[in-house]
């Protein structure tokens, strides 16, 4: 069994949206009860990150990480067309994931229970970001 | 065809603990011929490696790098609530994989010859670790 | 439906080489019309990227930006036993991806416009590589 869906989401500038929900309703609307859940940005300004969802300053101290490792307008770069933040934008790509994979065990996603998936916007404007979720596996637990 | 185990590790606080082995069990059982196995930790202060399995200073190394990268009791951390290495391994977390899929052929898997698979514990003190293993594709090698 | 094939590229020493078309022509004789592909390096001294396709100064700047995360003849390091690039190869490989999933659908890759997929050399000498590469999922898109 494949289900695949696209789904798009308006990030607000740089930081961290949770995109869990939506990655588990794709999931519930698959049907698919044992297997993985594929998770793709088809972008390379943007990135996926699985953290933990429960403390915001988490997610604020990985940015500020990012930050050091890839800073904004640094003038070693030589790809800059779009700003300081640009280049920035597509290390801090490099340093996370394009995409990742959630398996997935009685219907849902596996996920620990401090566990968040977020779109990470690493633009500093907003912009509209999709999604590619694609579901494998098997549709009935009695494999 | 689709197979999931979820095992558990002790870790012995900060470090690499090969799982290649248990992994490839998993894979065993499944009786999966070709396809893919996914390795996913349920959890945001530890994470995935696949590196050298052959000298241990490799890994000594990635854990140098590491420490500079994401430091302990970094001054600009605001979340810390665990200790000093509770932010910073959320980071090294994030530098690396909470998932990782390798593939399968002829029922095993298909490693590089240096290649292990690494659960790398990021806190100091020992835990105990959840790993799920999925193993998805064909039963037969005569696809 | 599972389709498994190993490429073998040779590499002109550090730096990127665009597999692009050669991960989309074994989707293309896979069959699969909706999926995943899924690309592994089988070392740990390269390994896969995606990113912007368009100017070669993202690479570039990725590769002045890994210089600075992972640098060579590192007096840090205990592993180097193959010369100076030999551990930063391991660190960037850690930073980066053994293996990465993409969405097929359509029969053929899901990337976005300015995607495109690498393999990255880290060692400085020239090197051939293996890479494994498996297709996922349903053969109809009438699925």
């Amino acid at each position: 069994m494949t289900r695949q869906a696209i789904l798009g989401f308006s990030t607000r500038g740089r930081g961290t949206l949770d995109i869990t929900d939506a990655v588990a309703q794709a999931v519930a609307e698959s049907g698919v009860q044992v297997g993985l859940a594929h998770v793709f940005v088809q972008h390379t300004s943007c990135s996926l990150l699985i953290t933990e969802n429960a403390d915001p300053d988490v997610r604020r101290d990985l940015e500020t990480i990012a930050a050091r490792l890839a800073p904004d307008g640094d003038p070693d770069y030589r790809h800059d067309a779009e700003g300081p933040d640009d280049m920035a934008a597509h290390a801090r790509s490099m340093l996370t994931s394009t995409g990742l994979s959630v398996p997935v065990g009685g219907g849902g996603l596996l996920l620990g229970t401090w566990q968040g998936i977020y779109l990470w916007e690493h633009r500093t404007q907003p912009h509209r970001r999709a999604v590619v979720v694609t579901v494998l596996g098997a549709c009935s637990d009695n494999l």
